[in-house]
């Protein structure tokens, strides 16, 4: 790879050296290196006003993050090699870590790979590109995983909403290898077939497994409702636990069939969970009105703040949501509330929950924090790598 | 119990109703009422300056925290009856969560009971007090853990430093039954003796119990260095788990004792576990001189940060004691790193290990976050009841 010249200006080199990967528009030198002369995606070497060579990357001239930076070693440049390194680093982890081979490989700037996110199940690897730099060596990453992984089919989920902001376009592509519509998979001894091409984000949502397994403690012989139920991930884990009854709740109709399906790959689930098709907020006040009251409530939306600009909004979706919640549960009930947002931050969740007590005369007493997953890490000097958030706790009537 | 009015300024009354539990000096309306004529632990009604009454608790005229509130239902004050129903609701949850009756049974503000926290080792509570308005109503506290728990033995293990800002006696005693020096306990899957009079704080720490299963996952064939040792729980459990060598660190001869009897306990460890007498940090630099490496490192410190006023020199131990961790790692090596400060904050202490990592040119991926485990509930209106952090992390070379 051929790398061309980004100069800093003077001492907006700070971050990267305090271990950030991004650099913003108004950091680069302009004058000497004007971004408008690259092409969405050129590999560049990052470099000081004073010719200090901070590593190489890759420089996106469309985008308010217009470089990345990805080697700080310059014997081991961004490129092929470098791309087999860190395939291995995060294939080493994954495999020493989990029993079977469903997990996220690749989660971006946390694995050193920004833009390049990686799910895997089994033989298929479902990627997803979100940066032009990443977009550019699409070959180069086939190849790359051909030698880690070898025989696996790719998909590639190339459909994100970030790639917009990239400049690049929508769309999804067997890059090699036979894709079924469906597998199947296994997680916390629950059983679930999963669909690859037409499901949410990259199907799965590895993220929550440790959150689910916690959950499993909580609901033997309990009535549990689990909100935004998507496939039946936490409601048929519940069930699995020994849960008496489960009532998932899903807006989507093709989610619902999956929810129904999967309930039958379990047999305590079988007898146990029932799928309800509707409106979270709706299905919720409607319980309410028939007094319905749940010993676990389970609260997994989608993100209800994707920009800054939502925060307002989806605070006050996330406050609607937790007391509705927090209403139908019996004397000493367990809710157990997550957010995808990375924009709420979890001491403002956390005051969610207590305003929700609050008002409605409950003692609240937090009991697990979730997190996401370790096949998603976190980087330290990159707040934006976090984003899941899990709240398990107790609600008492007026204590 | 009859009860005295305390009257708070006007607007005062906020913090409470917002589900805080504690009332400063300076809140009080000392023209109605001198906080000086109360005596301390003074059962008391809290009242707003437009007479209305928030709830029941007592008064301290000698702490900064001048007054706890214990209930905010006036027809269930704080008193016998209201004890055994807060006995009631945290039995029933711990009952329900935990196998075996070993387990923080109250924890404070957490358990609605202010100012008092118990250990449960079986039919042994172990109890401390560390407000005047518990302490006031020792007897009451007794009778009713009798109520609910009948048949236990009970210590008052009353020389936490916190009743010195009460103007309380520090002491240790009996309070009934009798009581074995130490006492055998089992926590995911390792065998421990614990000494229920001489050890730290209560004798086990019951607070790390998840955080310790999720090591479990990590060390499997590996070398790993358990430093602060104390009892063994980390190191010991580690190597149940698996691990090829463990090395445990700790300061206290008698703490070593324990430590080597309890490796025995576990034929696991009793083939893999040594124990090094040593200061942390001195036997950190050694095993660096030796060029010594381990796949995982365990730091489970005290708090280096007791007061606020701590925080600086506290912060610089927390580096000093990461950085020669992470030194002593290899090629991808595991950190759990822990800090039961409650006044190092999530994000600063994650900033020590990104500071440590850009230090010594590693890449440092966070893969779990660990809190105080859920018989340890938070408050979610007191940040003051979380303290416990723990961070598991990936260190990569150069990367």
């Amino acid at each position: 790879m051929e790398f061309q010249s980004l100069y800093l200006k003077k001492g907006e080199e700070r971050r990267l050296q305090a271990g950030h990967l991004w650099v913003f528009s108004n950091e680069v030198d302009t004058h000497r290196t004007p971004i408008t002369n690259f092409s969405a995606g050129t590999p560049v070497t990052i470099t000081t006003h004073n010719d200090k060579v901070i590593g190489t990357g890759y420089v996106n001239p469309h985008s308010l993050i217009c470089a990345r930076l990805v080697s700080r070693n310059l014997d081991h440049p961004f490129g092929f090699s470098l791309l087999i390194q860190r395939l291995k680093f995060a294939l080493s982890f994954r495999s020493s870590l989990f029993l079977n081979p469903y997990y996220r490989l690749i989660f971006g700037e946390s694995d050193g790979l920004p833009g390049l996110t990686i799910d895997r199940y089994g033989n298929i690897l479902i990627a997803q590109i979100t940066t032009a730099g990443m977009e550019r060596i699409k070959e180069t990453i086939i190849a790359a995983l051909n030698s880690v992984l070898p025989g696996s089919a790719i998909i590639l989920r190339n459909d994100s909403s970030f790639r917009r902001q990239e400049g690049l376009e929508s769309y999804v592509e067997v890059a090699q290898g036979q894709i079924q519509e469906t597998i199947r998979l296994a997680e916390n001894e629950g059983h679930f077939l999963v669909p690859l091409i037409n499901g949410q984000k990259t199907g799965w949502f590895f993220d929550h497994r440790l959150n689910r397994a916690r959950m499993q403690h909580y609901v033997k012989d309990k009535r549990v409702l689990d909100v935004f139920s998507y496939l039946g991930a936490w409601g048929i884990q519940a069930s699995v636990a020994g849960a008496r009854q489960v009532i998932g709740v899903e807006g989507s109709e093709t989610a619902i069939e999956f929810i129904r399906h999967n309930a039958k790959l379990n047999s305590k689930a079988n007898s146990s969970f029932t799928a309800l098709h509707g409106d979270a907020f709706s299905t919720l006040n409607a319980l309410q009105a028939d007094k319905e009251r749940f010993d676990v409530i389970i609260l997994d939306p989608p993100a209800f703040i994707k920009r800054k600009k939502d925060l307002k909004q989806g605070l006050i979706a996330y406050q609607r949501l937790n007391e509705l919640a927090i209403r139908l549960l019996t004397q000493d009930g367990i809710l157990i509330s997550s957010s995808c947002s990375s924009h709420l931050q979890w001491d403002i969740f956390r005051d969610i929950l207590r305003r929700s007590g609050r008002h409605l005369d409950r003692s609240i007493q937090i009991l697990e924090h979730g997190h996401q997953g370790p096949d998603h890490p976190i980087h330290p000097a990159i707040p934006e790598t976090e984003y899941l958030k899990t709240f398990i706790c107790r609600s008492l009537y007026g204590a």
